[in-house]
């Protein structure tokens, strides 16, 4: 097959990846898309950093075997692990880190970024060092919110939502009061719940939606390596899970309009 | 070695099962411990019923090769899937099930018994059938609580906490107003919001702690078979892990005082 036409890889923990595939079906809609979540495994946020690396490499395994031509990894936890030691993000594939910081530091006016994302993320502290690497005058104010993905894979999403608002309160007042101009939004989740976070924050504080980011990373990739589709019709979707198909379409429906597409079961590492 | 001095064990996908193990060294001090959380792959509680199974077998296996004379699947999750086949419970291993709806049946006055767990749990219809088989007259309401797991996991479990009261309520006022006076908290984690749920409650609602339950229900059957231990000292905890030992540490400590006991992280399945 042309290489043009093979699809874009998008794999995730979880179905916080699907943000990102959004973001490219509506940046990029004649390409072909295969998404992977690890839902037999999800969530990677809470676990060790060995233990991420040996999940990632095989969702990795996985993607490059069904035949991709780019690969986002739309997991926070994984490419900020993986950011650490230059091992994820080449000319093939991206993390939703990179994109996301190269974006915060063009835009911030005053140089306060905000950063928040799982604490594994947090803690990896790559978030910082690449802001820092980009421009040493930066600040950086980084805030883990263990509690957005359980919030917004229950529903608790909409504006005015009293858990939603409460908890939102305790993780971003202080990045207000630090007085900020940008936040990153470091995990796939996040997307879902930015008008609470803009209803905290005003209109004064820009969000990066690290999943947008990233589609537009590849985007640009591949329009440079003259890799992007040629088809004039829809591009597909093909997702694949490792828990249970049925349980995953009907979580899915929260994050993307699936539209027709089906997902299958599969085993990794094997 | 005596048998009569071989450890209990317990396992749990996660940390909830160690308010089993508090509730055991509180009964039964003389006893040795034996602790597995599968925390590389927690929650069980949102995966398919065979992935669910499977992780158990893997469990159960580890648990069977250190040795134990008893032991208790202090997972909610595990112990209600495996209940629909029978396949768990017999003089050697309980579930936390069984004995909680055993006691609820029994303490329960106007028949109305509310049962909370995990997704998982509640649809797995056991709570119900198991109490209508002891007592059909029984009416049971059942409520998944999604949210109740990460709101204790990151300490939101004191009195007055506006998210996990303002979650609780949405989650138990249906119970309240279908007037039960006993409630299973079907999960083990859920002890430790047991002041909120009793603010919500009232005095006139029993609550029923189903790793509680699950100690006594071992105490008694290793009575009946005079494996008891007989010696004088405090019994000693061993605690095994599938993730990074100084993570279960760290969060081991919210659910029990660990004393000097260490984790050690292992594999399974291989």
């Amino acid at each position: 097959m042309d290489k043009k036409e093979l699809p874009i890889g998008v794999f995730d923990s979880g179905m916080g990846g699907l943000t990102a595939v959004k973001e490219l079906r509506d940046i990029l809609p004649h390409e072909d898309i295969v998404y992977l979540g690890d839902t037999a495994r999800v969530p990677y946020g809470s676990k060790s950093r060995e233990t991420i690396l040996s999940y990632a490499a095989e969702d990795l395994a996985f993607l490059k075997k069904v035949g991709v031509k780019f690969t986002i990894a739309a997991c926070g936890t994984v490419s900020s692990v993986m950011a650490r030691d230059n091992i994820f993000e080449d000319e093939r594939s991206c993390g939703v880190i990179r994109p996301s910081v190269k974006t915060a530091a063009e835009v911030s006016k005053n140089k306060k970024i905000g950063v928040i994302a799982t604490p594994a993320s947090i803690s990896s502290g790559n978030y910082e060092r690449l802001l820092k690497e980009l421009s040493p005058d930066i600040e950086v104010y980084s805030k883990p919110c263990p509690m957005f993905v359980p919030l917004v894979e229950n529903g608790y999403v909409e504006r005015g939502c009293i858990p939603a608002v409460e908890i939102a309160k305790e993780y971003l007042l202080p990045l207000k009061q630090a007085g900020i101009d940008t936040l990153i939004l470091g995990c796939t989740h996040y997307p879902l719940l930015s008008g609470i976070i803009s209803d905290i924050l005003g209109d004064g504080v820009r969000l990066i939606s690290s999943g947008a980011e990233a589609a537009r990373h590849a985007q640009r990739l591949l329009g440079e390596k003259g890799l992007l589709s040629t088809k004039s019709g829809p591009g597909t979707l093909k997702l694949y899970c490792t828990d249970s198909a049925d349980l995953f379409m009907e979580n899915a429906t929260h994050f993307i309009d699936l539209g027709g597409a089906r997902a299958e079961r599969v085993s990794l590492g094997e």
